[in-house]
């Protein structure tokens, strides 16, 4: 059935295949009245597109976003917005042994297995490609987050064995280097060994961090649509992730109550917590304070060093897979991180509107 | 808005409050024919009761379920099936503290900004007691992944720092000791660790890992509703999970392609894996090998060290949780892991069936 | 798949069979904040029972509500509340030629057709019983709609060929007749009718009307679920509706453009319709004036008359159907379509309140 | 919130203005395997197009789809199909007093005040033209509709007061008059009715009739989900249509039991029904006879003739709407109301492959 939806009220339906005409998404049950246009979402479709950086694919992709509908005078109008992303570079080619060959690592099995057909050029629908519509409209998500004093910041916290503490983070560093890392001194030496894993035709992983400010307590829906439980939904959904965690997150496992839970206390009238264990989340709605979610992703499957396989008729072969691939998929995953944030965000603050009755006189009757 | 249904086809509604009239859940999208009774229900709602050993809390909760409705003469009918599970240790009591402060690690805060009401009785929807739904769920979608030939095994991995390796389990001994662990060994060492932590009165966590085997190839649905990207909410939507990973999950993350790829080989025509680090999918779908989830599980908040807080009217003070608590919860949690993963595997089998045209055709038309 | 659950937000999601333990229905999603007890909903309930009247069952159904959770105090708390309404007249009993016929005018062939089991019992699921659940939600529905102050009216337009022009209206004689006819004379000639149809063991069918007024312009959520698309849905889902119609319904078939447009006009700022053909919706949307909807209901298809017809191993046979039924279920069937009303736009209601960005702005900033 | 969506497993997303860059459609969850290609849908599209008798505008709108995502090799591989139709007629113009006044009629009033910005550009999403998403999807569910041996066939049975009674119905007729009415001699006398109203600048409605065949008895998902239910939802959603009746309809409603129950008779084993007031359906399931579906069509909003309204103001004025528009939209409808039905068919179909265990066996187990 179905699964190219995500969201309850600010709902992203993406489309699209690496090699096909092109990608897009249609955002329904985005309010009325919020100012856009093709540049407010540019700005995020150029953090993730290729050949930014030598360690990203020399591929060339404009990936110019044209808006369709739901706007009007530069403002939304509560009617659908439907984004389209040609494909540039969709020119007839050889596509050699994928077509007949599972690549490990890829969805080319289980593709065939479920849908008894396969659409092998560039991987298809399970192409990196597809994330493209999912950043479109987390732009639009992140300028309703902005408008309510929301912000978002996603960024590399590992690549590979190269991992950043806390306490050497330097969030102004983000921008400086092509990693995308808070520490322009660990950036250097993961960007080194990301050499070294290139000239092997080899490749590697890292995770994710995203941090937000400014929400305010009470965002999610128990039971099960708690925010942490639909931001692991959205952020596992992103190829390549194999692990989201919550704050302390798998540590969290191995420490006890006394230390994991974080006291809170009062400052004017107002509640904080001292230590943010949690993470910003408490029964699966946010705490008011910063929420931190972390995805490990895996290693770029698309490697140059033969492997063992099998081809569509069930044989034993093996695969060299040839063309040009990301050693690590890290730096352009840190905006589809950071987009999935935000209209898992964008979806509970409208879902809670409707929380209490309180809320409903507010908009309805006159005399509150 | 509405939060307590899980699923798409086989979809699960629970309601109910700790210290309410009960708890119950509603499963709407069962197929019809398969056999049921309360045995069935009972022997899953038995594995999640307190009062099992000396590491659960001794509160007396029988849990005897009733169904009623959806079955007739011994099967599933097709029309929902509604299970009650009265609440027997409901007598009024005096909530101390628990009625005017925010307890550290619990939901109060957050559901009292959200909703401007709060059931303070034994932490009304927020207790544990809510998994009682999910698991008497979990139970029906069992018998029908089991009629199917698909097997589930939970088990718990890890409590607080005792970690048992892969190499070291034995899963005949999960039964065998009352932490659920496939080493019993580590487990009497993990049991003492919470014997010391409750001379305390503080609590640890720990983690869970739950394997499926028999999954065909192809469950899961791309790219929203992956297979791994519904497991992680369904698992992180339970109360005190603060991770989630499928297969190698954050160790991926400092692995290389070629490590972390898993060579697909050829037997008698049937396509294996010679490793397993993706858990189980490619592309967000089964790949045919065994699904390895794992959710970090943190420690219970409750206990009855003084800590600081504030109370409704925001002013800083003190508070000591009274009451009988589990110092940890991840043995009885055990259940609850192995049914979130039994109801999302159960409603992708249903998804599935419409994924392409031949399977239509195989049950509308007569020629197939 | 699961069609137990209607509304976006508001979601009731019902479940029980006639002859089974009870009937029941969980609603998600309510606001928290509405004062509500048992007493609400059974004075909707008590409007649906039977035996009230000579032209009703005399089946003895006392349909006593049980409030099973989301309440704390006398309000509701956001989580979902569950109802459940046990099943009296539960005797075991011999059922019967419908164990082994399909009834004609009854779901009994295409519900064994679709799951190859039906529970006879009193026509399971397909039994009257199932609007229970509906009327229970409606009650809550028809609290919050009160708070806002919206109020709705359903009463018989017509019962076989006795209608009611509007011309004729005298709303003050809805509870005035066992009918709910807003006219107590030709409520007295449809009820000889319907006596000497009784007399032959024959039945009649209806028309029931249902308005509502107070609502504010724009609910309703184009271009599917409309406010029209919305009420039609619901309320084509009650068992035996066979039409549905919004203001002249049919009749503007018929019209023409001049004749069926209604002049808008302004008066002290406010903007009201000289005419109401639409029924009180334009383009999907509330437009400010009364909402008018009706529903044609078919005769009861339980008669004694003998019937020709086949059984479960198709062949031809007769049937003469014994038991206590209804000869016309309008009257009864008057408060589901004022509850399914009632739920739709209460539904469509909180839906509404997402509909633009100054309604975030309200909800979420102090500077508004 | 979102209303842009219908349907559960086969589900259609539009999308687009009257005047912006064009409509178009997700269609997700189309099973894989299905063959397809643009002039599968361009004739669908070619149906509704305007300019095709005297009865129709005579906008030029050549309506060219495009498949933008979805396909491989001339079949469907399960991903999302995009279809895109540009809007040719998009020259800037004079909107006039269309821009400041609500049409009496027409969405403009509602739609100001939902969302406080209004497209007034033809219309903008409340245009005829939103409806060509919907057809384009129908195209689509029609294919695999014939692909199971069911076909679909709408047409027009009333224009104005000229209603067509079942007994004069030739089907060949339909394709032979710009009516689409199944009888040449009454479309002559209502193509006369619409010259004389054209003259007056005035415009009439209709009613039109859609009619399916082998259908498996048994789809349709109570309660809520019923097939009338969806139909109903369906074709109410359609822009101004204001009626939905299901065989004999609101006449079933001055019927008798005795009448209005269509006996069943089995012959060489199968089960037939001697007649057909319920129109196809039984308990909100298909029973094997032929459906059969009406919708009460309100004349054309759009007139030339002074009319009484309000500015965005809420002043007093008159207007007098200028352009081009149809007299009656009920034959450029029957396509739309055909592709509704298709697509609610298509869903039910997909949905009901889960309704029981033995699906579920034929399809994942080979002993079956």
């Amino acid at each position: 059935m179905s699964g190219s939806t995500f969201g309850k009220i600010f709902r992203i339906t993406t489309w699209g295949e690496s090699h096909g005409a092109g990608i897009g998404v249609v955002i329904d049950g985005c309010p009325a009245g919020i100012s856009l246009n093709e540049e407010d979402i540019q700005v995020f479709l150029d953090r993730r597109k290729p050949g930014q950086s030598k360690f990203t694919t020399r591929r060339s992709e404009e990936d110019t976003v044209e808006i369709l509908s739901g706007l009007f005078e530069g403002k939304t109008t509560g009617t659908p917005i439907s984004l389209l992303i040609r494909n540039k570079d969709q020119r007839s080619r050889d596509y050699g042994n994928i077509v007949s060959m599972f690549r490990p690592g890829h969805a080319d099995y289980p593709f065939t297995e479920k849908y008894g057909i396969r659409d092998y050029r560039g991987g298809g629908r399970s192409s990196g490609r597809e994330t493209i519509g999912r950043v479109a409209a987390g732009a639009i998500a992140s300028k309703i987050l902005k408008e309510l004093g929301i912000s978002l910041c996603a960024y590399t916290k590992a690549i590979g064995p190269y991992t950043i503490d806390e306490t050497m983070y330097d969030y102004s560093e983000i921008r400086q280097n092509s990693l995308y890392m808070p520490n322009n001194a660990i950036a250097e030496q993961a960007g080194q060994y990301i050499t070294s894993l290139m000239k092997e035709t080899n490749s590697c992983g890292g995770v994710i961090e995203c941090i937000a400010d400014g929400l305010p307590a009470g965002l999610g829906e128990p039971v099960f649509d708690k925010l942490d439980a639909l931001l692991a939904q959205a952020v596992m959904s992103i190829g390549a992730v194999k692990g989201v965690e919550i704050g302390d997150g798998f540590r969290a496992a191995s420490s006890t109550g006394l230390q994991n839970n974080d006291p809170f206390y009062a400052e004017n009238g107002q509640v904080f917590k001292k230590t943010n264990h949690s993470g910003g989340t408490l029964g699966g709605m946010s705490d008011g304070s910063r929420l931190i979610l972390r995805a490990a992703v895996k290693p770029t499957s698309s490697i140059a060093i033969p492997q063992q396989t099998v081809n569509t008729s069930h044989e034993n072969t093996e695969i060299v897979i040839h063309g040009r691939h990301d050693p690590v998929i890290v730096p352009r995953a840190v905006v589809v991180v950071e987009s999935m944030t935000a209209i898992t965000l964008t979806d509970l603050l409208l879902q809670n509107m409707t929380a209490k009755m309180d809320y409903l006189k507010q908009i309805y009757t006159k005399e509150f």
